[in-house]
Protein backbone atom coordinates (compact mmCIF):
# COMPACT_ATOMS: atom_id res chain seq x y z
CA UNK A 1 0.00 0.00 0.00
CA UNK A 2 1.79 3.02 -1.11
CA UNK A 3 -0.07 5.31 1.62
CA UNK A 4 2.83 7.48 2.34
CA UNK A 5 1.93 10.35 0.47
CA UNK A 6 -1.08 11.02 2.69
CA UNK A 7 -1.13 14.34 4.49
CA UNK A 8 -4.99 14.39 6.03
CA UNK A 9 -7.34 12.00 7.10
CA UNK A 10 -11.06 12.86 6.62
CA UNK A 11 -13.38 11.51 8.60
CA UNK A 12 -17.34 10.72 8.44
CA UNK A 13 -18.57 11.58 11.89
CA UNK A 14 -21.81 9.73 12.53
CA UNK A 15 -21.37 6.12 13.06
CA UNK A 16 -17.68 5.95 12.48
CA UNK A 17 -16.49 8.01 15.07
CA UNK A 18 -19.33 8.38 17.44
CA UNK A 19 -22.29 6.35 18.53
CA UNK A 20 -25.16 8.14 17.51
CA UNK A 21 -27.64 5.65 18.41
CA UNK A 22 -26.91 4.72 21.83
CA UNK A 23 -26.85 8.42 22.44
CA UNK A 24 -29.80 9.56 21.21
CA UNK A 25 -31.98 6.74 22.87
CA UNK A 26 -30.32 7.89 25.99
CA UNK A 27 -31.41 11.14 25.04
CA UNK A 28 -34.81 10.30 23.97
CA UNK A 29 -35.21 8.01 27.33
CA UNK A 30 -34.51 11.23 29.64
CA UNK A 31 -36.72 13.37 27.74
CA UNK A 32 -39.38 10.85 27.74
CA UNK A 33 -38.84 9.84 31.75
CA UNK A 34 -39.38 13.83 32.29
CA UNK A 35 -42.28 13.93 30.15
CA UNK A 36 -43.92 11.04 31.54
CA UNK A 37 -44.17 9.56 27.71
CA UNK A 38 -44.28 5.87 27.29
CA UNK A 39 -43.38 5.61 23.69
CA UNK A 40 -40.39 3.08 22.12
CA UNK A 41 -37.85 5.17 21.86
CA UNK A 42 -35.26 2.39 20.64
CA UNK A 43 -37.77 2.68 17.34
CA UNK A 44 -38.20 6.49 17.88
CA UNK A 45 -34.37 6.90 17.20
CA UNK A 46 -34.15 4.63 14.15
CA UNK A 47 -37.29 6.45 12.91
CA UNK A 48 -35.70 9.66 13.12
CA UNK A 49 -32.68 8.20 11.33
CA UNK A 50 -34.35 6.69 8.78
CA UNK A 51 -35.67 9.69 8.26
CA UNK A 52 -31.75 11.30 7.41
CA UNK A 53 -30.86 10.33 3.60
CA UNK A 54 -34.54 11.05 2.27
CA UNK A 55 -34.39 14.55 4.07
CA UNK A 56 -30.89 15.48 2.25
CA UNK A 57 -32.15 13.80 -1.36
CA UNK A 58 -34.01 16.31 -1.97
CA UNK A 59 -31.54 19.00 -1.54
CA UNK A 60 -29.08 16.66 -3.31
CA UNK A 61 -31.44 16.75 -6.60
CA UNK A 62 -31.57 20.58 -6.28
CA UNK A 63 -35.58 20.55 -5.38
CA UNK A 64 -34.72 22.36 -2.49
CA UNK A 65 -31.89 25.20 -1.44
CA UNK A 66 -29.17 24.81 0.56
CA UNK A 67 -30.00 23.53 4.44
CA UNK A 68 -27.97 22.85 7.20
CA UNK A 69 -28.37 19.25 8.97
CA UNK A 70 -29.56 20.55 11.93
CA UNK A 71 -32.56 22.19 10.00
CA UNK A 72 -33.20 18.80 8.07
CA UNK A 73 -33.05 16.69 11.58
CA UNK A 74 -35.44 19.41 13.05
CA UNK A 75 -38.25 18.81 10.30
CA UNK A 76 -37.71 15.08 10.47
CA UNK A 77 -38.33 15.47 14.38
CA UNK A 78 -41.39 17.03 13.78
CA UNK A 79 -42.70 14.45 11.94
CA UNK A 80 -41.81 11.65 13.98
CA UNK A 81 -43.36 14.35 16.88
CA UNK A 82 -46.78 14.38 15.10
CA UNK A 83 -46.79 10.85 13.99
CA UNK A 84 -46.06 9.38 17.91
CA UNK A 85 -49.22 12.07 19.05
CA UNK A 86 -46.61 14.24 20.89
CA UNK A 87 -48.04 17.45 22.23
CA UNK A 88 -47.97 20.48 24.06
CA UNK A 89 -43.87 20.38 23.61
CA UNK A 90 -42.33 24.03 23.40
CA UNK A 91 -39.94 25.37 20.80
CA UNK A 92 -36.88 25.32 23.43
CA UNK A 93 -37.63 21.36 24.13
CA UNK A 94 -38.14 20.90 20.37
CA UNK A 95 -34.76 22.38 19.76
CA UNK A 96 -33.08 20.84 22.91
CA UNK A 97 -34.32 17.42 21.46
CA UNK A 98 -33.33 18.43 17.81
CA UNK A 99 -29.56 19.59 19.53
CA UNK A 100 -28.88 15.24 20.72
CA UNK A 101 -27.17 15.36 17.75
CA UNK A 102 -24.75 17.71 19.06
CA UNK A 103 -24.10 15.77 22.14
CA UNK A 104 -23.05 12.22 20.42
CA UNK A 105 -20.60 10.47 22.99
CA UNK A 106 -17.61 8.76 20.63
CA UNK A 107 -16.97 4.82 20.01
CA UNK A 108 -15.22 4.03 23.30
CA UNK A 109 -11.57 4.15 20.77
CA UNK A 110 -12.17 7.13 19.28
CA UNK A 111 -10.41 9.54 20.83
CA UNK A 112 -7.51 7.23 21.46
CA UNK A 113 -6.75 7.04 17.85
CA UNK A 114 -7.67 10.72 16.72
CA UNK A 115 -4.95 11.37 18.69
CA UNK A 116 -2.32 9.20 17.38
CA UNK A 117 -3.08 10.19 13.91
CA UNK A 118 -2.95 13.83 14.86
CA UNK A 119 0.37 13.23 15.48
CA UNK A 120 1.10 12.41 12.00
CA UNK A 121 -1.47 13.47 9.88
CA UNK A 122 -4.40 16.87 9.65
CA UNK A 123 -7.51 15.48 11.06
CA UNK A 124 -10.59 16.47 9.84
CA UNK A 125 -14.30 16.24 9.72
CA UNK A 126 -15.89 15.41 6.33
CA UNK A 127 -19.36 15.02 7.72
CA UNK A 128 -23.30 15.49 6.41
CA UNK A 129 -23.25 17.41 9.74
CA UNK A 130 -23.54 21.05 9.64
CA UNK A 131 -20.53 23.15 11.41
CA UNK A 132 -22.05 23.92 14.67
CA UNK A 133 -23.08 20.39 15.35
CA UNK A 134 -19.32 18.79 14.95
CA UNK A 135 -17.77 22.00 16.88
CA UNK A 136 -20.27 21.38 19.91
CA UNK A 137 -19.90 17.65 19.38
CA UNK A 138 -15.88 18.10 19.53
CA UNK A 139 -15.83 20.45 22.33
CA UNK A 140 -18.15 18.29 24.76
CA UNK A 141 -16.28 14.83 23.67
CA UNK A 142 -13.00 16.78 23.50
CA UNK A 143 -12.14 15.49 19.50
CA UNK A 144 -9.25 17.16 18.94
CA UNK A 145 -9.81 17.97 15.26
CA UNK A 146 -7.58 20.16 13.28
CA UNK A 147 -10.63 21.36 10.94
CA UNK A 148 -14.29 20.88 11.18
CA UNK A 149 -15.21 21.10 7.47
CA UNK A 150 -18.21 18.82 5.72
CA UNK A 151 -20.94 19.39 3.69
CA UNK A 152 -22.00 22.70 4.95
CA UNK A 153 -18.80 24.61 3.89
CA UNK A 154 -19.02 22.74 0.90
CA UNK A 155 -23.03 23.08 0.46
CA UNK A 156 -23.46 19.49 -0.66
CA UNK A 157 -24.34 16.25 0.57
CA UNK A 158 -22.13 13.48 0.70
CA UNK A 159 -21.82 10.88 -1.53
CA UNK A 160 -22.53 13.87 -3.79
CA UNK A 161 -18.73 14.31 -5.94
CA UNK A 162 -18.28 18.62 -4.89
CA UNK A 163 -18.40 17.82 -1.07
CA UNK A 164 -15.60 15.39 -1.13
CA UNK A 165 -13.92 17.55 -3.96
CA UNK A 166 -14.62 20.63 -2.15
CA UNK A 167 -13.45 19.26 1.29
CA UNK A 168 -9.99 18.62 -0.13
CA UNK A 169 -9.45 21.60 -1.70
CA UNK A 170 -10.31 23.66 1.43
CA UNK A 171 -7.16 21.73 2.88
CA UNK A 172 -5.15 22.73 -0.11
CA UNK A 173 -4.59 19.06 -1.28
CA UNK A 174 -5.18 16.68 -3.33
CA UNK A 175 -7.76 13.99 -3.40
CA UNK A 176 -4.87 11.58 -3.76
CA UNK A 177 -3.41 12.92 -0.45
CA UNK A 178 -6.33 12.73 1.73
CA UNK A 179 -7.74 9.19 3.39
CA UNK A 180 -11.37 8.90 3.60
CA UNK A 181 -12.05 7.26 6.93
CA UNK A 182 -15.88 5.61 7.36
CA UNK A 183 -17.91 2.89 8.61
CA UNK A 184 -19.79 2.96 5.56
CA UNK A 185 -18.99 1.22 2.37
CA UNK A 186 -20.93 3.63 -0.16
CA UNK A 187 -19.20 6.70 1.17
CA UNK A 188 -15.71 4.77 0.35
CA UNK A 189 -16.82 4.17 -2.85
CA UNK A 190 -18.22 7.39 -3.53
CA UNK A 191 -14.16 8.82 -2.18
CA UNK A 192 -11.82 6.53 -4.34
CA UNK A 193 -13.50 7.28 -7.39
CA UNK A 194 -12.52 10.31 -7.02
CA UNK A 195 -9.41 9.51 -5.95
CA UNK A 196 -9.09 9.77 -2.06
CA UNK A 197 -7.29 6.65 -0.21
CA UNK A 198 -9.93 4.78 2.13
CA UNK A 199 -9.53 2.93 5.40
CA UNK A 200 -12.83 0.97 6.52
CA UNK A 201 -13.53 0.91 10.37
CA UNK A 202 -15.91 -1.79 10.95
CA UNK A 203 -18.84 -0.68 13.25
CA UNK A 204 -20.84 -3.62 13.36
CA UNK A 205 -23.29 -2.10 16.21
CA UNK A 206 -23.73 1.40 14.69
CA UNK A 207 -27.34 0.27 13.67
CA UNK A 208 -27.79 -1.18 17.20
CA UNK A 209 -28.00 -5.60 17.22
CA UNK A 210 -29.73 -6.12 13.61
CA UNK A 211 -27.64 -4.54 11.40
CA UNK A 212 -27.56 -5.70 8.46
CA UNK A 213 -25.49 -3.37 6.42
CA UNK A 214 -21.73 -2.74 6.57
CA UNK A 215 -20.38 -5.55 8.51
CA UNK A 216 -17.92 -6.16 6.99
CA UNK A 217 -15.90 -4.17 3.66
CA UNK A 218 -17.38 -4.36 0.29
CA UNK A 219 -14.01 -3.68 -1.51
CA UNK A 220 -10.38 -3.77 -1.08
CA UNK A 221 -10.15 -0.58 0.64
CA UNK A 222 -6.81 1.16 1.40
CA UNK A 223 -7.24 0.01 5.39
CA UNK A 224 -9.79 -2.39 6.60
CA UNK A 225 -9.71 -2.80 10.84
CA UNK A 226 -12.61 -2.58 13.64
CA UNK A 227 -11.44 1.10 15.24
CA UNK A 228 -9.52 4.30 15.19
CA UNK A 229 -6.50 3.03 16.63
CA UNK A 230 -6.23 -0.01 14.14
CA UNK A 231 -5.90 2.59 11.58
CA UNK A 232 -3.26 4.65 13.49
CA UNK A 233 -1.58 1.22 13.75
CA UNK A 234 -2.16 0.89 9.72
CA UNK A 235 -0.49 4.60 9.80
CA UNK A 236 2.19 3.67 11.74
CA UNK A 237 1.01 6.19 14.27
CA UNK B 1 -19.87 45.20 30.21
CA UNK B 2 -23.02 42.82 29.83
CA UNK B 3 -20.69 40.16 28.13
CA UNK B 4 -22.50 37.48 29.76
CA UNK B 5 -24.21 35.88 26.34
CA UNK B 6 -20.77 35.61 24.57
CA UNK B 7 -20.11 31.63 23.52
CA UNK B 8 -17.83 32.18 20.99
CA UNK B 9 -14.55 34.05 20.52
CA UNK B 10 -13.81 34.79 16.56
CA UNK B 11 -10.06 35.62 16.21
CA UNK B 12 -8.93 37.99 13.45
CA UNK B 13 -5.42 36.33 13.09
CA UNK B 14 -2.60 37.93 11.05
CA UNK B 15 -1.40 40.60 13.41
CA UNK B 16 -3.89 39.74 16.55
CA UNK B 17 -2.47 36.17 16.57
CA UNK B 18 0.77 35.87 14.58
CA UNK B 19 3.23 38.03 13.90
CA UNK B 20 2.98 38.17 10.12
CA UNK B 21 5.94 40.49 9.34
CA UNK B 22 8.77 39.13 11.45
CA UNK B 23 7.96 36.05 10.28
CA UNK B 24 7.43 36.92 6.19
CA UNK B 25 11.11 39.04 6.51
CA UNK B 26 12.75 35.46 8.29
CA UNK B 27 11.87 33.50 5.52
CA UNK B 28 12.38 35.85 2.73
CA UNK B 29 15.84 36.33 4.55
CA UNK B 30 16.62 32.83 4.53
CA UNK B 31 15.06 32.21 0.93
CA UNK B 32 17.46 35.29 -0.38
CA UNK B 33 20.44 33.75 1.27
CA UNK B 34 20.04 30.62 -0.24
CA UNK B 35 19.67 32.22 -3.89
CA UNK B 36 22.39 35.26 -3.19
CA UNK B 37 19.87 37.78 -3.51
CA UNK B 38 20.89 41.27 -2.47
CA UNK B 39 17.09 42.74 -1.62
CA UNK B 40 15.56 44.77 1.10
CA UNK B 41 13.36 42.03 2.39
CA UNK B 42 11.79 43.80 4.84
CA UNK B 43 10.47 46.24 2.25
CA UNK B 44 9.58 43.49 0.30
CA UNK B 45 7.60 41.98 3.15
CA UNK B 46 5.49 45.10 3.54
CA UNK B 47 5.39 46.09 -0.25
CA UNK B 48 3.69 42.13 -0.39
CA UNK B 49 1.15 43.03 2.87
CA UNK B 50 0.27 46.60 0.91
CA UNK B 51 -1.08 44.63 -2.22
CA UNK B 52 -3.15 42.28 0.61
CA UNK B 53 -6.21 44.73 0.86
CA UNK B 54 -6.13 46.05 -3.16
CA UNK B 55 -6.12 41.71 -4.48
CA UNK B 56 -8.95 40.89 -2.24
CA UNK B 57 -10.75 44.55 -3.45
CA UNK B 58 -11.52 43.30 -6.84
CA UNK B 59 -13.61 40.30 -5.46
CA UNK B 60 -14.76 41.91 -2.40
CA UNK B 61 -16.42 44.37 -5.54
CA UNK B 62 -17.08 41.28 -7.69
CA UNK B 63 -15.16 41.97 -10.36
CA UNK B 64 -13.46 38.82 -9.93
CA UNK B 65 -14.88 35.26 -9.16
CA UNK B 66 -14.25 34.38 -5.27
CA UNK B 67 -10.47 32.48 -4.99
CA UNK B 68 -8.64 32.19 -1.80
CA UNK B 69 -5.93 34.32 -0.37
CA UNK B 70 -3.12 31.44 -1.19
CA UNK B 71 -4.26 32.88 -5.00
CA UNK B 72 -4.28 36.42 -4.13
CA UNK B 73 -1.37 36.02 -2.34
CA UNK B 74 0.56 34.23 -4.98
CA UNK B 75 -0.38 36.96 -7.56
CA UNK B 76 1.49 39.76 -5.66
CA UNK B 77 4.20 37.61 -4.74
CA UNK B 78 4.94 37.22 -8.79
CA UNK B 79 4.55 41.35 -9.01
CA UNK B 80 7.16 41.76 -6.56
CA UNK B 81 9.46 39.19 -8.15
CA UNK B 82 8.97 40.92 -11.33
CA UNK B 83 9.27 44.18 -9.35
CA UNK B 84 12.55 43.01 -8.12
CA UNK B 85 14.27 41.45 -11.63
CA UNK B 86 14.05 38.28 -9.86
CA UNK B 87 14.20 35.87 -12.61
CA UNK B 88 14.93 31.98 -12.55
CA UNK B 89 12.94 30.92 -9.71
CA UNK B 90 11.28 27.68 -10.04
CA UNK B 91 7.62 27.01 -10.03
CA UNK B 92 8.02 24.92 -6.77
CA UNK B 93 10.07 27.69 -5.73
CA UNK B 94 7.59 30.56 -5.96
CA UNK B 95 5.19 28.18 -4.21
CA UNK B 96 6.74 27.57 -1.36
CA UNK B 97 7.66 31.51 -0.67
CA UNK B 98 4.25 31.93 -1.30
CA UNK B 99 3.75 29.11 1.40
CA UNK B 100 5.19 31.23 4.07
CA UNK B 101 1.96 32.65 5.11
CA UNK B 102 1.27 29.46 6.12
CA UNK B 103 3.92 29.68 8.61
CA UNK B 104 3.86 32.45 10.52
CA UNK B 105 4.85 32.18 14.32
CA UNK B 106 2.35 33.33 17.10
CA UNK B 107 3.03 36.50 19.31
CA UNK B 108 4.40 35.26 22.58
CA UNK B 109 1.37 35.35 24.86
CA UNK B 110 -0.88 33.85 22.14
CA UNK B 111 -0.86 30.44 22.90
CA UNK B 112 -1.30 30.75 26.68
CA UNK B 113 -4.62 33.34 25.79
CA UNK B 114 -6.27 30.93 23.38
CA UNK B 115 -5.50 27.89 26.05
CA UNK B 116 -7.21 29.58 28.67
CA UNK B 117 -10.25 31.17 26.64
CA UNK B 118 -10.66 27.83 24.78
CA UNK B 119 -12.12 26.43 28.46
CA UNK B 120 -14.95 28.41 28.44
CA UNK B 121 -15.53 29.59 25.17
CA UNK B 122 -15.47 28.12 21.75
CA UNK B 123 -12.59 29.74 19.37
CA UNK B 124 -12.12 30.07 16.25
CA UNK B 125 -10.58 31.85 13.20
CA UNK B 126 -12.69 34.52 11.50
CA UNK B 127 -9.52 35.49 9.19
CA UNK B 128 -9.28 36.55 5.28
CA UNK B 129 -6.71 33.44 5.45
CA UNK B 130 -8.16 30.70 3.18
CA UNK B 131 -8.72 27.05 5.29
CA UNK B 132 -5.65 25.12 4.42
CA UNK B 133 -3.30 28.42 5.60
CA UNK B 134 -4.76 28.71 8.63
CA UNK B 135 -4.64 24.84 9.22
CA UNK B 136 -1.25 24.32 8.41
CA UNK B 137 -0.37 27.50 10.43
CA UNK B 138 -2.36 26.19 13.20
CA UNK B 139 -1.13 22.62 13.11
CA UNK B 140 2.87 24.12 13.38
CA UNK B 141 1.81 26.60 16.29
CA UNK B 142 0.32 24.67 18.15
CA UNK B 143 -2.86 26.99 18.23
CA UNK B 144 -5.63 25.57 19.37
CA UNK B 145 -8.74 26.15 17.30
CA UNK B 146 -12.13 24.62 17.78
CA UNK B 147 -12.98 25.52 14.24
CA UNK B 148 -11.05 27.08 10.98
CA UNK B 149 -13.32 29.27 9.39
CA UNK B 150 -13.47 33.02 8.37
CA UNK B 151 -13.33 34.50 4.48
CA UNK B 152 -13.22 31.24 2.35
CA UNK B 153 -16.10 29.40 3.74
CA UNK B 154 -18.08 32.67 4.22
CA UNK B 155 -17.02 33.43 0.15
CA UNK B 156 -16.82 37.03 1.75
CA UNK B 157 -13.58 38.88 2.42
CA UNK B 158 -13.94 40.77 5.61
CA UNK B 159 -15.18 43.98 6.34
CA UNK B 160 -17.88 43.01 4.10
CA UNK B 161 -21.35 41.64 6.49
CA UNK B 162 -21.31 38.23 5.11
CA UNK B 163 -18.06 37.28 6.07
CA UNK B 164 -19.19 38.20 9.74
CA UNK B 165 -22.50 36.85 9.17
CA UNK B 166 -22.18 33.88 8.01
CA UNK B 167 -19.20 32.55 10.47
CA UNK B 168 -21.19 33.37 13.29
CA UNK B 169 -24.63 31.26 11.34
CA UNK B 170 -21.72 28.67 11.10
CA UNK B 171 -21.32 28.58 14.41
CA UNK B 172 -25.00 28.14 15.32
CA UNK B 173 -24.83 31.67 17.09
CA UNK B 174 -26.20 35.26 16.86
CA UNK B 175 -23.87 37.73 16.28
CA UNK B 176 -24.35 39.22 19.63
CA UNK B 177 -23.16 35.66 20.56
CA UNK B 178 -19.31 36.20 19.19
CA UNK B 179 -16.87 38.64 19.59
CA UNK B 180 -14.49 39.84 17.46
CA UNK B 181 -10.67 39.80 18.55
CA UNK B 182 -8.66 41.70 16.66
CA UNK B 183 -5.78 44.37 16.63
CA UNK B 184 -7.67 46.56 13.90
CA UNK B 185 -10.12 48.75 14.50
CA UNK B 186 -11.96 49.14 11.11
CA UNK B 187 -12.09 45.19 11.51
CA UNK B 188 -13.88 45.50 14.96
CA UNK B 189 -16.23 48.62 13.74
CA UNK B 190 -17.52 46.14 10.60
CA UNK B 191 -18.41 43.59 13.22
CA UNK B 192 -19.79 45.48 15.85
CA UNK B 193 -22.09 47.39 13.33
CA UNK B 194 -23.41 43.68 12.76
CA UNK B 195 -24.20 43.04 16.58
CA UNK B 196 -20.87 41.54 17.45
CA UNK B 197 -19.24 41.95 20.57
CA UNK B 198 -15.93 43.34 20.01
CA UNK B 199 -12.13 43.01 21.79
CA UNK B 200 -9.43 45.06 20.99
CA UNK B 201 -5.73 43.43 21.31
CA UNK B 202 -3.12 46.18 20.48
CA UNK B 203 -0.55 44.91 18.37
CA UNK B 204 1.70 48.47 18.07
CA UNK B 205 4.52 46.82 16.24
CA UNK B 206 2.78 44.59 14.18
CA UNK B 207 3.71 46.73 11.07
CA UNK B 208 7.55 47.32 12.24
CA UNK B 209 8.75 50.07 14.41
CA UNK B 210 7.20 52.84 11.87
CA UNK B 211 3.65 51.73 12.73
CA UNK B 212 1.33 54.71 12.94
CA UNK B 213 -2.47 52.74 12.25
CA UNK B 214 -4.08 50.71 15.18
CA UNK B 215 -1.63 52.37 17.95
CA UNK B 216 -4.61 52.38 19.96
CA UNK B 217 -8.06 51.97 20.18
CA UNK B 218 -10.72 54.07 18.49
CA UNK B 219 -13.97 53.76 20.08
CA UNK B 220 -14.92 51.94 23.24
CA UNK B 221 -14.67 48.22 22.73
CA UNK B 222 -15.98 45.92 25.19
CA UNK B 223 -12.81 44.80 25.83
CA UNK B 224 -9.31 47.19 25.50
CA UNK B 225 -6.09 45.08 26.22
CA UNK B 226 -2.17 44.43 24.66
CA UNK B 227 -2.62 40.76 24.74
CA UNK B 228 -4.63 37.92 24.45
CA UNK B 229 -4.29 36.99 28.31
CA UNK B 230 -5.68 40.46 28.68
CA UNK B 231 -8.55 38.79 27.14
CA UNK B 232 -8.82 35.85 28.73
CA UNK B 233 -8.22 37.85 31.98
CA UNK B 234 -11.44 40.33 31.36
CA UNK B 235 -13.71 37.08 30.65
CA UNK B 236 -12.59 35.46 33.63
CA UNK B 237 -10.77 32.98 31.99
Amino acid sequence: MPLGQIKALCFDVFGTVVDWRSSIIAQLEEFGQKKGLEIDWPAFADDWRSLYQPSMDAVRRGNRAWRPLDTLHRESLITLISRHNITGLLEEEINHLNKAWHRLDPWPDSLEGLTRLRTKYIIATLSNGNISLLVNMAKRAGLPWDAVLGAEPARAYKPQPQCYLRNARFLGLEPSECMLVAAHNDDLAAARTLGFRTAFVCRPSEYGPQQIKNRKAESDWDIVTDSIPGVAEALGC
